[in-house]
Parts: structure tokens; sequence; C-alpha cells
């Protein structure tokens, strides 16, 4: 018989190889184009892009791209049940406030910001950048892109399908 | 120095292994229950249940549990932006209707059914099995739970950080 090919045990499992490559992935490697409507919009024309596009919630931004906040279908159908005009009715009065919004960064492993998905029961994540804008505060954040669970659910399908993390980066 | 500990390399790689292991979960391992609503319900308290739940579709079901059909926050909202009254619309007129559903099951791999939402741009999939009352046709199913891409998520960052396929089954 001849001799098998032998191989020594790194110490590593399958497992742990298989975190690494997970977390080689960055939100920009998969995050979308996000769809903004400016502070000025009325509540009905957010829908109205919120259908054309096909999202279930738009990023409000200022000038410069800031953000300034998230409206979602829910925030408006909740609104609209209460029978309020969404034609008079400005964003700013319905969206949730940047204060109160969860980020990602387009650095930041997937994993962690798919984490931040379920801990905080969100179903995007605003991509955003530090703006660097003359004179703008510290905490004012540009919006680059969307990281949805459909994101995350097409790499898991990827994967899955034996394309891995090396398919990224 | 003492020898090493050796291991015969098996032909596989990682990426197989972690396909395997993936493909060992399945839809029952991470469903979640199904929020349903009979068919004489009304769109609007279609949307109160919707609200209660906090989730995005309810399963518009018949007697016996049977799926009648989905109503989402989106289908509710586009009525509601047209105007009509939600309470006297009862949801069979917004559903979309049983034989335009994309299914589940709950012995389907949780990669084929990640791979139906991604195909078939849905956030989410009934669970269905098929319905063993007397007389019924052989296409009725019943709803014993839902997939949404929140359970792949919570899968993906479970795998990731190294809680694997064999948490599951």
């Amino acid at each position: 018989a001849r001799p098998k090919v032998g191989y020594y045990y790194t110490g590593k499992n399958t497992l742990s190889l298989l975190t690494e490559q997970v977390n080689r992935i960055k939100v920009k490697d998969v995050q979308s184009v996000p769809v903004v409507v400016t502070t000025g919009t009325s509540a009905y024309d957010a829908v109205v892009t919120m259908f054309l596009e096909d999202v279930g919630s738009v990023y409000v931004v200022e000038p410069g791209g800031i953000l300034g906040g998230v409206v979602s279908r829910k925030d408006v159908l909740k609104v609209a049940m209460g029978g309020s005009d969404l034609h008079k009715m400005p964003v700013k009065v319905l969206m949730t406030p940047v204060t109160k919004i969860i980020t990602t960064t387009p650095e930041e492993p997937i994993l962690t910001a798919a984490k931040k998905i379920i801990d905080n029961e969100v179903d995007s994540l605003p991509v955003v950048v530090p703006a660097n804008l003359r004179g703008n505060k510290v905490h004012e954040h540009e919006v680059v892109g969307r990281l949805t669970k459909t994101n995350i659910t097409r790499v898991f399908v990827e994967i899955g399908e034996g394309r891995g993390g090396d398919s990224y980066g």
C-alpha cells in the first residue's frame, strides 16, 4: 500500500476557520445603495419613494447628505391609521431622529453589524462615515449605504453554497 | 522533540464542511410562530394585529388553519394611501392569494428556504404542512410557522460566532 499524504493538524477547527472567513467580510462588501429623502419632504412623498424603490424605510438627510433620521413603513402606517393627512405632514415629524438610530460603517465586519440588527430588532442599518464638511459638529455623519437583513440573507446563501468569505474583500 | 500528533487530510476543505454543517439546519429549527388572522377580518384589524405582534405581515387562514393568503404592511399602506376605509375592507380583498405565495416546509434545509426568500424577493415564507383534514383538496396547506430574514440573520450571527450547525437538529 502506498502511504497516504499526511497533514499536521493546525489546532484550528473547521468552525474557527469559518468564523475567520466570515469575519473577513465587511459591510462595504455587501451593502445596498441608500434611499434618501430630504427633511422638507412630506410623509406622503416619503411613502411614494418607498414604493418606487421598493424599500421598507428611507433615510432623511440634511444638506451634505448628513443623516437626520429614518422613516419606515411602520411609522407611516401608524400615522395613516390615525387619520392624519400625510400630504401636510413633514417626514421630520414622524421620523426616528438620528440620536436614536443604530448605525454601521463601511469597514465594520458584517458579523458585528448583523448582531446589531438582531440585538436592536431593526430591519436595516444606515452605513455612515464621519461628515468631513467644514464646520460640522463631530457627531454628524454622512449616509453612504444601507445594510439590510436581505444583504445578510444573501451572504448566508452564498456561504452555504460554498462561495465563502474569499469572494469578498 | 516529541512527535506532533498527525492527522490525515480527508479531502474535504473547510468550506465543504461548513456547507455540510449549514445544510443540517432545517426550517423547523429556526422558524417563528405564525401570526394569523381569519378571512373575515377587516384590513384595519389586520394592521392592529401587525402592530401588536410587531410583524411585517400576517397570514390569512381559513377554518382548520388552512393558508388562504398573506397581507403585508406594504399591501395595507398602499390601500390606505388610496384613501380607502380600512374598517370596511376585508383582508381577503387586499391579500396575496395562496396560489401566488412561495412557501417552505419544516423539514426543508434553511439554505434552500433562504434562497427562496432571495430569489423571490419576499420578507418571509409561511411554513406549511399538507392539511390532513377529511375531504380536503390535495393542494391545501396548514400554516405551522413563519420563516423570516430575521431568523436567517440570527443563524448567520450564531454560525459566525462559532456556534454552528451542531447547535441545531
